[in-house]
Order: C-alpha cells, then structure tokens, then sequence
C-alpha cells in the first residue's frame, strides 16, 4: 500500500519524504514534479523568500533507470537558502493564528520561532513532489486532478468544476485563478499588501476519471470523504473541507442527484454530492472545496503578549506572504493525490505497473454496465 | 493507545464495537451510556425504528467489578427489531445520495439494498457507545464535549459556544435546539413531513477546557485538526466540516485571535481559530461546525435507474426519517470523543487511570505560567 | 486490506473479533470453523474446561445469505461455562511464567487473577475462529495451512513437511501428532500428569502452494517472515519462531537451497530457507517452527511470593491443562492463516471474489515461466 | 508516539530515515551514533566495501541546538562510495538465500540485482543510526542494551548475560566477541574465507533494566515479545528469534522462574522466561537470541539458474563478506532499541524530556513495592 511521510524544518538544510509501495516500472517524471514545484512557489503575493528558492526534487533511492524498483522512495529537496540565511530565528511573542504559542507550550521552549520550523508552508514543498510523483501513479486509473483558486478575500466565483483546457489556463496565471477573474483576484491582494495586511480565501480541486465504488464505508477509516477530509484540513491555514455543495436549506430531492443512463454509463445531471456518496466514489467528478484563513504573519502586528513575562506586545513580523491561497490550493491538490493513491494501491494492489493497470482494466469491465470510459 | 473498531449491519443481530487502550481503573458509567443512545435514539423527524428500539449497552469485556482491566473492552449492542424484522429487503434501484449505488458497483451486488446494511445511521449507535464511554476517560483531564443543531433548512441561528447550564437544555428537548430556536427548528421539520421530503442542516460541536498544546504537526496525521475532520466527515450525511469560524473577506488583522494573558491563563478574546492553531489546540475552546444533508431516503422518491435492466426507476422508500441532525450532531460530538480520546492516550499515556491523571496533572503543572484550570 | 483484532476475557460471556477487510461473495463454512474450534478443543492433556466448552462461531455481520458483503464481520464465540462457573477468581500468589505478575505491576491490581482473563488460551477460540474463516480466503490463491506438533517433552521428531494425506491423520488423533509418534507423545503428557506437572513441545506448520513473490522488502514490517515471527511468538507460551532450518554449523554453500527448473517450474531440491528470502516467498514450501514453554499452572504450585505482603508462598493452582501444545500448534497455523491473509490481500487488492481471483491469475499467468502450480 | 521508517538502496546516493515523536528537548549525541556506525562498519569477516566507507550520520531536522525539537528527525548517511562505484551491477543468475530470485518474479524485473540493492545489509546501517540514536531516548528509563556473538559457525558458547565491564570489551574486537572465544570464533572464520565460502552464527541481545509491567497483552500486536521477534527476524539473515531459554525436554516446575523477593524487589534466580511472560516484562534482563544464516554470497558460487533461459548456471559472485554475525548481532540490538522506544513511548507518552522522565519516575514510584532500581 502506498505511504507517505516527510521530515524537515523551514530553515533547515534539507525536506526529506519517503514514500513507499509504488509499484515497480513506474516511469518517474522530474521534470513535471520540478514543474509542480515551481508552481508551488510562484503566487502573486507571495514574498521574496520564492525568488531565493528554487526548488528541484532528487529522488535518493528506489529507482533504476528512471523507472521505480518497488522499493521506497527517497525525496530530498534542498533548502536552497540554508547557506544563505543563517541568521536563526528567534523571538517569544508568538503570531495569532500560527503554531507559535500552541507549539511552545507543548514542547517548552524557551524560543517561540521553533514550532514554525516545522508548521511553516516550506514543509508543503515535499508534499506537493510526492503527490505531483504519484499522478502518474493515478493515470494508471485514468485519474486526473484538477485545481483553481474560487476565492480571494471577498471576491469569490461560485463554480464548481473546470475543464482540462481551463486547467491549462489556470495553471499559467500566478493565481491560479480562472482568467476572468484574475484581475479581481489581483486587486484583492493588492488590498491586503497596501493594508500591510494578509488575506485568506478558497480552493476547489476536482477529480476527474474516478469510477464509482472507488473508497469503502467498512469502518469510519475506510470512507473516501473523511480520508481526503484529513489530507486537506491538515494542511496549513485550510479551516473547513467541503466534499460538492452543502445548502442547508435544500429538500432532500432537490439536493440529490438523480441517477440516469445514458447507456454507456450511469450519471448525474447535477453534482450536489461531489461525487462521494456513503463514503464511495459514485463516478461523478470529486469535488473538494476548503477555506485558508489569511495567514498570521502580518507587517503591522497583531496584539499579542511575551512568553517570557506575558506582558503586552505586538506580534513580530517574519519574512512571509499577503496570500498564499494559490499555493495552498496547489497542496491541497497534491495531497488529494496522496490521498486517493493510497486508496487506490489499497483496493488494486499489484507489485508492477502492468498488475495494477490489469488490476483495474480487469475490475473495470466487469463493472462496464455501469460506467466506461 | 486508544483504538476504536467496529462491525454490525442495520438489520443483524446485533452492532459490535472493540475499544483498545483505555488505562485499568476506570469506572464504567453504563447508565450515561444508555442515555446517550437514549438521546441517539430520540429526535423529532425521526421514523418509527426508534419506536421499536431502545438500545442498551452490554459491555461483555475488559471489566472487573464494572472498572477497566486494561484488556479490550467488547461493546454489543443488540438490534432490537431482529426477531421482529425476518423480512429481507431487496431492491435494484439505488436511492440517490445513499450508498446504494457506488456500492453495489464495487461489491458487484446483485441487490443494491446490502450496503446501507453498514453505512445507514444505524451503525453510529455503537459509536455513541463508545464516544460516551470516553467522556469519562476525557474527564480524567477535565474536558468537557457539549454540542447543538445550529441550523435546521432555512433556519439557522449563528452562535458559536453554549455554556453547561445552556447544553442541558439543548439534551432535553428532542431537536437538540437551544431553546429559543426549538419552534422554528419543529417547523422547518414539519415543512419537510408535509412535503414527504427531508432536510439538512447543521450543527456546532464545543470542545471545553481543552488545554493549548494537545495535538500535533510532527507530520500531516498528527493534526488535531485533520484528525477531527476525518471522524466527523465520516459521519453518514456529513458533508462540510469547519474548525472555528471560517469568513473568506476578513483580513489577518481582523481574523487573528489576539493574545491577552490574565495572569491566571493566556486567553482570546474572539475565537475565529475554534481552539487549533497549527495542528495544535490553543487553550480556547475547540469549536466543530459540520453540514448535514438532507437524507437520501425520500417518500417521494428520486429519479433514479433500474441496475438490472438501466430502465428509469423512482428510487425505493425504505422506512426512515424525515431529518437525522439532531441525531448526527450528538454522533458527531462522540466522534470528537473518540478522536479526541486517541489524541490524549498518545500525548499522555499511562496503564491506570491513576497514571493518566498524574501525567496530566504533572504536564498541566509545568506549564501554569499559560494556562490553568 | 484484511485486518483483525479480538476482545473477550476467559470468564467474560462472550469473545468478540472483527475481521475487516474480505472481499463480497465469499462463502463462509461454519462448519469448518466450527470443527477447527472443536480441534482447538481437544488434546491429550487437556483440562476439565473442554469438556463444559463446546464452542460454536457465531457472525453476526458482514454476510448476507451466507457470503460475504465486504463489511467487517462481526465474530461472536460465547463462553459457555460462563453461567456455570460464577465463582470468581481471586488470588495474589502470582503463578511464575503466567502475565500474574507483570500484568498486576503494570496495571495496579490487587487481585493476580485479572491480566489471565485476557491472557490465558481461552482469547485463542476466536483467533481460530478468524484463521479457520480465512482458510477460504487463501484458498482463492491455492494456499493450504497444515501443521503437527514435532515434539513434547523431550519426544521429538525431527521432520519439515507433510503431505496433505498425512496431515489428514494428525489432526484426527487428539495429540496432532504424526500416527507414528502417537504413543511416545501419549506417554511423555502421561509422565508429565502422573508428576502433578506440565510439559511443553514444539510444533510445525507448513504452508503449501505459496508462488514465488509474496511478501516484501520496502520496510522491515513488510517482510514476511516479520509479519509471521510477530503473529507467532505472540501466541501464549511460545518462546521461539524459527524459519526453515537453521543449522549454526553448516557453510554457506551447504546451507542454501540451489536453484533448479524443470520447466514448469523453478524449484529447490532441499528447503533451508523455509520457503523465505529475503522477506519474500520463494515457491518453496513457508516451514515455520516454534516452541511451547510448559504452561505455568502446575498442580503441585511453584516458588513465588504474596504480593500483598511479598511473603514467600506456593503459586495457586487454577483449573488447566498438562500439555498446550497441540492446541497451541493449531492457533499458531491459525494465526499465520491471518499473517498471510493480511499480506495477499494488500499485494492483490480487489473488490469482490472474483476481483481477487482474477488479479491473482494474472499475476501469476505473467510470472509462469518461474512458477506454475 | 515513537516511529520509524526508511528508503535508501545498496548503490544509491544516500539512505533516508525518519524518525518521528521524540519527545522535546533530547540530546542528541552524534558521536555515539557515529561510534555504532563504525561499529556496524568493522567485524573481522567483512569485505572491502567496509574499507571504502566510513559512515557518518547527517541529521537534517527535528534539531535546534543538538536538541530534538518534537518534529521529525531527518536522519541522512551518504553512500560514499556512491562517487566511486558507478558500474552498475547486472546479473541473471540469482543467488539462493538472495532476495534475488523473489524479488525479480514479483517486480518482474530483468535484472537480478535489483532486489539486492534494498535487501543488502547496506539498508541497516540508517538502523543502527535510529537505533542508536534511540539509546538515549531509554536512557530516561535507565534501560539499557548489551550485545554479544554466541556463536560462529561449529564454535559457541552457551552463556544468556553479560555485565557492562564485559560489554565493553564485547565491542572493542572485532568479532563482538566473549574474549575468551575470540581466537576461536577467529579461526572458524578463516576456515569459511579458506573455503571461499561464509559462515552463519548466533547472536544475543540483553536489556538491562527494564522494570516489570513494560508491554502489553490487549491484542496480540501489543505483546512486547512479538513486537520484538518481528524487528528482528526481518533483520537480513536472520531465521530464528527466540526470547530467553527455551528448552523442550523440561518440565513446568524446572523451567519457570521462581518468584522471590528481596525487600528492594521482587526477583527470580533463573530467567528461562527471558524477562517476558503474557507479552509484558517481568523486571529481569530481557534476553533475545537469534541465528544468522550463512550469507548467499559465496566465491565459489552455488547452482542456480539463469533466469533469462532457465539453464543451469552458477551463481553470480558480489564483493561480499564472508560472515556477517557481528554487525547483525549489532543491528539486531540497534533494532530492539527501535522496538523498545516504540513500546515505552506509547506506554509513557510524554511532549518534554521532563514530561517523559517524570511520567516514568512516578509510574515507578506507585510500583516500588516490587521494583525499585
């Protein structure tokens, strides 16, 4: 089954991930992990620490000949500026809204700059080179995985899926947004950086391509909404996930999705359930939108109080971005794919590419009465 | 470490739950338990099964004279409606919203009435077994778990907290309402009754004096927060899950929870985080807020499609409810339970009650400069 | 992924497991469980326990007419001495070799007897109950468990493999012995009983039809021989789990099994490895041996001290048996019936009995030049 | 809660580790951990590869100055003759006693020396590094761990402790050797390098200081013994594991260890048990014994086939050792130090250094009736 798990501090030298149970002769594509990569640290609005930086993933193990071995993954990805910037960090005010206090109380430092080491968004990058490494793994299942930013500040667009050459366009703008909303969402950074200030707002990912009777509802571990539920809320700044389109006012058959045929597959008109229902894929799209709050590092402070005496002071101000609703979308992304390939190698199995894509061709046409390709 | 599990299908013989970890000498509080599946079992809109059954725990292991072994506690708890109930049902036309469907797909069924066999509400009876069993494990380190159906359709009220006196309202009535909102909340049910329809709405979880600095960020799993979303968005009809109060137009200034100290607790004032900063609790209280939709099974029906031939179909009424908040609010708020239960066995370990509560008081003692009781 | 986990107390009303997992649409053989319980049962040297006990399975969920829906099964065995024998245990003379003592320490009782209610053989009913289900699903892949105790007492027979005919005889005489080893194992339990003491031995369990591939190598948990080490040594009494034959004496060249092919397939003329390289199955048959301490209750008591005031006394004699290692060999193969279930179904994956069946095929077909059956 | 996992191949850059949920505030001593390292590194017996390299330990996060922060330890060790040693190994021909063969059927590889590049004890030296590491983190609980070489080859010595004094000189020669057996263990080496083939032996492992009540027996994957056995038969070439004495010709009354007690603590004078009964430790020494099979390299080689044809073929020979009983009696202990850290890390929790400390010294303090240091 596929795992992943990462190390790695913000101002350390290097981010380390290890994912295992890829299967074997899986071609890996560095350059489109570099890609994702540096998608990742572009964003209007964020600060100068992405110039410094670019990121370039080195897989350490598991491969040969470029294709992978079956055995683990090692993904290191160098903090650029660790020689650079060798000032450390230190202060005792801790920032609303970050690890700062939660973190010092738990562990007892005396230095409040310490759990941010480990909080901050710079741990995303491992993830988004893992979950950008396995959307190969998911084109084996034809899966695709597809992101835009809904929300900046106040400006938002209520949609709900986009197409691939959409996607294209989405991913070429340095907010990832839709392109007739860019300059709105622009001029709502622009706001926040004028104000000193920081802004939060929202992210849709839509997956592509997934059959139905993809997740299980066995015990509360196995359904595919709560899994993806904690893939994202984990991220940093996400404060709710949403899995299609929650109205509360709505009647039970005006939310529901009626089932039709259209002789090559079963399908919805209407996609209120976002494609997850009782914890199962139900072969719509999947829809998962989530929230980030704006992040807590702003210019002018926020009231706070000293560790060291708990008397009044003004929270300190760290390198940092207005927005990073792009990026954080990004990740939300990549773990949406970390996510969905442990649950696919889980209910597929297979030790070598060809096992898994048999696997699945073979559960595939069985199941064909009901959904094609 | 605790650990929860469980099997049992809506129309077997009986639900089954396995609960690992808990330290020797608890005392088990099988009449609050009982009252909880009471308050479960209860809920205007709810359909005539809760008229027949009238759950009753039986603990049949890990007790010696009625406290904790430290051996895994087996929770049984019988359908009541078993000897009553021999009809079988069968069905080929999924209700759409339900697990009909993608189930039947995955589990190549012939009859699309087995997978709400696990994933109706039925199920959750045992998880309300062992969510309440817990409360007295999380009493150990004095947190408290009150909950509220925040909105019922159309109608919503927006508050964020109750207050003990406030929560034992909201358990007395049978919408789970503050009191103030129970007409309302009757009539949004009695629109949907009158409709033959269903209807959703939400409710609000509050986690109280949960000291900061329980959870963690060591990797994406270790997150409270993602942590609580995975066990509430599993939760059957839960479709949003939110910690604290997310508004996508605030800027960082205005949505931080500023720190103040009192000399006896760093407190907030506002709490827009619900008590988790980076993965980690912050000492205010934890504030849970979640979606329902309304159930998939409709009196009416739903457009749907014959699995055997493709042919439209209305999909089946199988005797249910008209509106399960109420009862997905108090489910939700035991899976916070258990949740919570995990996070606190890992954080503080011990064999018996005796050392949990030593650990705990001795941690809290180290850090009373931040927060105390 | 199949996975399994028990609750249940020796003197409790009933053993509860869950068995997560299975694929829809597999049979499931009461009977068989039930003679495989009756096995665990009997023995030469067994106490007065048996012969109350007659212990019948019972699943509660996870079927539906008879198969299997992919739900966890809910697996019930009631003790039926459990209305006899009210009398409860107390005593605080722990019993040297039994969990009295470190169960005690650890959990901070004041009676001994407490840690055996989990600890003793009894919780090993439904272990068996578990294994013997899962012989079904193995059954999918060809596998077959066999087993036979290879000594008790100083009786010893050194022997790594049977055949299927063989095995038939072991286990329909109640010492599980090879028919020419009957008598001497008879008369070394007899001497044993006739001391008013106990005897431990050694057991076998051969598994047959593994192809070459199974298990892994990413991590030390992937390793089979890893996984069937932990499922082994954790059964009561064993001391030792051994792989194969190791022979401290012997040189590389004579220890390693030489690599032939007859075409069909390639194949071992001897079987040090025991069917294990590396972590990995090799085709060859999984010889897997371990040892029983004698069981620590004795009649005639040992040298211990009263914990309440650490005075020197005699152990207590409590109910029991002069010799476990028939039924302890039977819940050892039981348990790899588990070990191995959890593995094949990670590496095949697959839905229903025909997903698994069908990945598997395919697996093998695109391996069959190494392996055929 | 403590856990570990690795990636890293025999010919790679590098090996990765990561080491999660230590508590705070750990000391980190990078030359003790490079110590084990070279300890691991020498070992008469050992090939050239040994020469070449000089491991050092690279920790890459989790730190603040030398101390653990709480978060992921990166832990890093460059291959350094990655630079040197650019052909790439390629072979058909696999090795018997090799993950050579099992590993190429289940990856389908066309290259047997594939498998080797994770299987080969390179991948413990990461281990030994974690493990070691860990030797401080049981060093809050006073435990310690002891090693020796029982046997090598013919040549051995039946003895189940030894005293720190004597470990001491255990690991300052090169067989990790008794001194009284070290020119015997010498010579059977230099008959197996005569014969140009390898020898196997047994190793040892003791853990002082462990108090009574440490493990557990709730499900059979907490029992301390078979945690234990599954880390280290997955040690490469390891077949057997075996925990204290067993021998099956004694009766109940013989091998069990008497129960005493001396004022300061209950004790025993034989240790048949090994320090573990019911899967908890009784408070004596914990003994592990193990056997290494001889490793399959051999220079003279053994009858194989290829595997690209099916026709006989001598196995490939690759720079290699010839016995490798020292350094995995090593990394057997360093991988009992993981196994330990994960089981008294889940039983005492613990955010802080002093949280750890002091969660422990009070569960002693409440057990002192029966140990006490």
């Amino acid at each position: 089954m596929i795992k992943y798990v990462s190390a790695g501090d913000s101002h350390g030298e290097m981010l380390v991930g290890i994912l295992e149970g890829l299967p074997s002769g899986m071609q890996i594509d560095e350059d489109r992990i570099n890609f994702y990569l540096s998608l990742r640290q572009k964003g209007y609005g964020r600060g100068r620490r992405m110039e410094i930086e670019n990121d370039r993933v080195k897989i350490v193990s598991g491969l040969f000949d470029g294709k992978t071995t079956g055995a683990p993954l090692g993904i290191i990805i160098e903090n650029r500026d660790f020689k650079l910037n060798k000032t450390r960090r230190e202060f005792t005010v801790p920032r609303p809204g970050h690890s700062d206090y939660g973190g010092t109380v738990k562990y007892e430092f005396s230095n409040a700059a310490i759990p941010s080491e480990r909080t901050s968004a710079r741990s995303t990058a491992v993830d988004v080179a893992a979950g950008s490494l396995l959307l190969d793994y998911l084109k084996i299942f034809g899966v695709k995985i597809f992101f835009f930013v809904k929300s900046i500040g106040e400006v938002s667009k209520d949609i709900n899926t986009i197409d691939e050459e959409t996607f294209e366009k989405v991913i070429s703008n340095d907010l990832f947004s839709l392109p007739e909303m860019y300059e709105d969402f622009k001029s709502a950074v622009d706001r926040a950086i004028e104000k000193r200030d920081t802004v939060g707002g929202e992210g849709v990912v839509v997956v592509k391509n997934v059959p139905p009777g993809i997740g299980g509802y066995g015990n509360f571990s196995d359904k595919l909404d709560g899994i993806i539920a904690q893939f994202v809320m984990s991220v940093p700044s996400v404060k709710y996930v949403e899995i299609g389109n929650f109205k509360p006012g709505v009647y039970g058959t005006e939310f529901h999705d009626e089932i039709f045929s259209n002789g090559k597959r079963i399908f919805r008109k209407t996609n209120s359930a976002g494609g997850i229902e009782g914890g199962v894929s139900n072969g719509e799209e999947i829809v998962v939108k989530f929230g980030f709050k704006p992040i807590p590092t702003v210019l002018k402070g926020i009231n706070s109080v000293d560790l060291t005496d708990l008397s009044n002071k003004k929270s300190v101000y760290v390198r940092s971005d207005t927005c990073v609703v792009p990026a954080g979308t990004l990740v939300s992304a990549m773990r949406i794919s970390i996510a969905l390939s442990t649950v696919f190698s889980s209910q597929f199995g297979g030790d070598t590419v060809s096992d898994v894509s048999k696997n699945f061709d073979f559960w595939l046409s069985r199941r064909k009465k009901f959904w094609q390709r």
